[in-house]
């Protein structure tokens, strides 16, 4: 009889692979799972060789429409950008994975989940916290933090000799010297040749986006619009899109021809740690300028002050230190879309050679904006004598703090 | 006998031409100055011009290694940037003309400051304020907030009729559907066309970039040097520079030949209203990349969020709104250089084609970044097993909300 | 026929008598308004007082549910204490005053509202951006701040000599040192012999609280429920209050028995002005400690730490600055609210001799404090190994500041 | 032969006593360390009976000063207080507690550091964060997390066991129903029955101050001055005190014969879990509120408002989480530092039954507030329809707003 029932994180590459052997090897029943957030997949090929290996039972999901609605556009609401830099997008990913992920674990019975993180990085966090909050009494088996395993498994060739011993389909394709996580958010690139952060990554690293320098001579334009913050439709030369998932995919398309959205840093891990990090993110980076663009229009000078200084910092931090399902991202986030209300018009863009440029913004519904206000000669409101006294009154306290500092001297 | 002593900030433009003679007709004496920060600009005629109207003097005043070295680089070392995209270009300068034009104004013998800003501006209260703070007895004359002059002078063509009625000298050159404002750190272009905020600026705008269209093919690949936050030292393919001015200005000219730094926003005045403006500011784009990527290298985690949030933030704020001179930049601007003592090293980036890209970064005297304890296989500090016991007491709080909100349904 | 129809805020002092009389003198129509929220006053004399002056119409409106319901409350709910120390009594009113006005402004066809409030204090503000806010075309006509009413009224003598010239009723009380706004929230007391802030206010002027050192020797205990945040029943040793005004006047009869709630301070007003002033406010005080308490059981400790930061602070300040009606105020009460959700349980207090003291507090709903997992000696949720891994994960980035910092030396 | 050379945090008491006597038994050497912070102690019979036990040495460090000076003036210059109640006491000792020790074990030639602190308290994670930060080499024994330990002594009875059969002294009086740590700034009690947070805690139990219900009928008056925000000198009725530990001693004898300062709360632990403590702090609870006073005079509003929101906020909670020696303290103290320069005068206070009241409040050097300033009559700066002009800008962006709301119902 099984010592229980593991839900494992499965991606098919070694590292899981052989994890899936080794819970078997310790006793426990697997069931498998492999959520589906756009990257690129031979899904039956995964399928086939966990239960190869000895997997009970394989089960995918396509979690690609909750990704994009649920976090990505989130994110894009926020402006979310870690560190000024990063557009988060594995730790976009990592909360609609856990969710479903825990959600399979219930319905097949199993009392332990799994995965494949190390000890080092965020996303053991990320997973971990999610699943002790969604179902606190969940016991969890990280394989890369057990002594048993570590003390085996010293590295890849540890694994891969353990693979050919117990039969595990190895892929022939050389390992690349760095490790990716691709969805549809980005595609990260790190460790290995990428530790030296003075090293310039290789121009065939990059799998979302082409080299800038290959771009196409010619801009492309499009226009995004925006309900509540949130995109609702895209219109580029040749089409239309309104569904949220086809509307994204179709910025990923555009953004790789340009090259737009790679990002290299060196970034804070929540564990306390330096590392660093590529990114390449085309329709978060579009939709991030093109909202941050509406905004500029749009929203409430105090309103926004606000939201940038608290709910976008905090939300932002939130989201990559994984903290998704604590009580303090969802009290951001109620504020987040209470900014948003008035965050409907939109923009137009220009993609070219690397990056995105707008061209120009507009709004049916909101009206904060005032072409007539705007300029030099009218306005109701107010009399140019009122700045005069505006002035006066700011400098109150000013020319008090001149006064006191100057008698001080 | 004259009713007092003016300095008048003065430009040679038509406005305060108009001022100029305007104050002498209202019975006082001039003395007019211009700050050179950086503009294009033919000195020796804006002085004939002036004094041709009826100055007494014209002091012109050198401000551009004051401008770059107190306030440019100080903006860099704190990422600043309005509303996630404008560099501050005009609010940067305005602390450095206000002060030295009070210098002038005191060693003059001078009871009042006059300017040209308009009533519904930014500029009117970054002047008056700093002129207010630094000598609060002074007293101001704003033209364009007399009703006076302003019943007077209702439009551009009250002032050309004014200017060939008293004589002044009017360029013949066709006056731009925009008004400009140029300093080392941008140019800005707002107001005429502009206020439309879905009219395109026509390419012909931007005087500080050349259009990223032409660009040329090949990168031009530079290397910064910070110490302590502050460039010093710029190595290009062909020199290297060490002197802040020169070095800011090779940035400016390397920027303008690869298209980098223009900026279209909507952005919220301090009066309260929104505008639209367009800035180029080559040299300031790529330093904050630079910088900001430095930072990720050598800034610990956590001063760094708080930075972000308050000291950056908040400069950003008061410089934009004219509280340069106010007691809480200076509280701000302590911490900002209390923040940087560790921001020391090189930044390499590829400017090609209307942006700037991090090729690499590195430091010769921080260590929070280590090669190795980033490397996924080895770290003295601390064993795999320590994660587990940091995910678990970071789970603890968020355990205790699920299960309250788990009964709650 | 008249200028047009002003409604005034009167308070049937001498002030606003004066400016009812003028305003009738300079050729309007005057509705005269005042708002009961919860001050001693003699509201037939009020009324007969204008009208014998020569108002049109004199509204009294009570508005102590709302006042308590919609500020005071709210207040509760935010900790509210602007500077660390003032309970906002007097801003609190303010909205609700404002809001009733301009309804009866609106109602009674009024063009104009005007008021008796200085050109140095919070209230004019106050006031006036609330009208503006409400009604942007309104009217405003500030007579402290009009040259022909302020040459013409230099002082308290001038408006007595008009208020004898004109036949306006004055009251033979001698008027006291210094000014007085009463409501239910406090009663307040600035100017005159306060100016000296070393001038400790004389005992019998406080009238919303009886001087500690005259309380009764046996303390007063009572128990206060909360439900979302909002007090929803107060027992003590006599009696059950359950509606809002009765509590809220039930704890005022008890802390001014006890002396509770006396405040002495130096504020920051709007303006850039400092001020002193005093302040009574019993029912407030006893309010925001209960409920101070009681987040300590039953709130998360990262909502708190936000909801400190970012919603008190700006929601205190936004009241203080009179930005109610503000978009900002708003964005920050919604965070408020949502964060009030699992505030439900009870405080029991103890009453004496100048202060409030807690003796205990439960809940029965809520369940993020547990007794057992408080104790020294069972915790389910983890061991004590997770301690260590814990520290030594928070440890790690001050080992390596440390490491780089004595490396610096 | 030794396995190695400890150094114990040793009270005397029994935990400490029988952790001294199991690390002996483990076969290490052990340096006794105990900080006097200004509790009360028999310090002769803790050195006895170390030795007795077979300690190398006790080392008892006389750490008042640096405690007063550097940790609780320092918290009165921030207005520290944790989640609005706790003044922190604890918390400010562990910082110079570590400190001291850690310089003892260097001399002494020590490898390890062990406490007795449990492995769900805050004070474990104080301690150790220092000493990793201090010393990132040093290696720590930390016996309630260790199994070998807690499997042995499961409660108070088998550490009482074990003292009867190794031959440690036991002290013949009864353990409290709760814990206690004492030092100058405050009493803690915890734990036991005072983990239901509706107990109210019995008269007898705290030390620093005597119950209000029986303080004197007659008020004390005091008056304390400070120098950049550090209190400098107390004057009583009786005398005068300049130096910093006898200046604190007074305060809390004044305060504990009055019975101020006493706190009951449930507040949040740094590992997330809820716990509840009561606090008797008297001379901190009057120095805050008089350093809280002064700040009222003399510090400008924006700075203030900044330090409250950031220093304040981020000092208080750093202090309470063991992140005294990290960088992102060191930051914020030097914002407080600088935020301090103006904070200089005297407050006049009574302290009475439970309570300190502010008198009155002056300063000879600073002069933000102004008397003849804030009177309602006078002032040069700005004339009264400066203040229109205010409102009128002010109002511009709210107008806005209700326009846009108006228009969308």
């Amino acid at each position: 009889m099984a010592k229980g029932r593991v839900c494992l994180a499965y991606s098919g590459g070694l590292d899981t692979s052989c994890i899936l052997k080794w819970l078997l090897d310790e006793g426990y029943d697997v069931i498998c799972f492999l959520a589906n957030v756009g990257q690129e997949e031979d899904w039956d090929a995964v399928e086939k060789k966990a239960l190869t290996i000895g997997a009970k039972k394989m089960v995918i999901e396509d979690l690609q429409k909750e990704f994009v609605e649920e976090l990505c556009f989130r994110a894009v609401q926020c402006n979310a950008q870690y560190e000024g830099r990063y557009l988060l997008g594995t730790s976009l990913a990592r909360p609609v994975i856990a969710r479903s992920l825990i959600g399979v674990a219930q319905r097949e019975g199993c009392d332990y989940l799994s995965h494949g993180c190390t000890a080092k990085g965020n996303d053991q966090i990320r997973f971990e916290l999610a699943f002790y909050a969604i179902q606190p009494s969940i016991k969890i088996i990280a394989p890369w933090r057990e002594s048993r395993f570590c003390d085996r498994f010293k590295g890849r060739n540890d694994l891969l000799n353990y693979a050919a011993e117990t039969g595990i389909p190895v892929t022939s394709t050389k390992a690349k010297p760095w490790s990716m996580d691709e969805n549809l958010a980005h595609c990260s690139y790190e460790a290995g040749i990428l530790e030296d952060p003075d090293q310039t990554p290789p121009n065939d690293m990059w799998i979302m986006t082409d080299d800038p320098l290959n771009a196409p001579n010619e801009p492309t334009n499009i226009t995004i619009s925006f309900e509540q913050g949130i995109p609702i439709k895209l219109v580029t030369p040749q089409n239309t899109f309104t569904d949220s998932v086809e509307l994204f995919k179709e910025l990923n398309r555009i953004g790789k021809v340009h090259g737009i959205g790679r990002i290299d840093i060196v970034e804070n891990r929540f564990i306390g740690l330096k590392s660093r990090g590529c990114y390449d993110s085309p329709a978060m980076t579009i939709l991030r300028l093109a909202h941050l663009d509406l905004e500029g229009l749009v929203l409430d000078a105090q309103v926004r002050s606000l939201r940038d200084q608290f709910v976008t910092h905090n939300w932002t931090t939130y989201l990559y230190n994984g903290l998704y399902f604590a009580p303090e991202r969802a009290f951001v986030e109620n504020s987040l879309i209470f900014s948003q209300k008035c965050v409907n018009g939109e923009v137009r863009l220009s993609c070219y050679k690397g990056a995105a440029y707008v061209l120009g913004r507009s709004s049916s519904t909101e009206k904060l904006y005032s072409e007539e206000e705007a300029s030099m000669d009218s306005l109701d409101n107010f009399g140019p004598e009122d700045a005069t006294g505006f002035i006066k009154i700011q400098s109150i306290r000013l020319k008090k703090h001149s006064e006191e500092w100057a008698g001080r001297k």
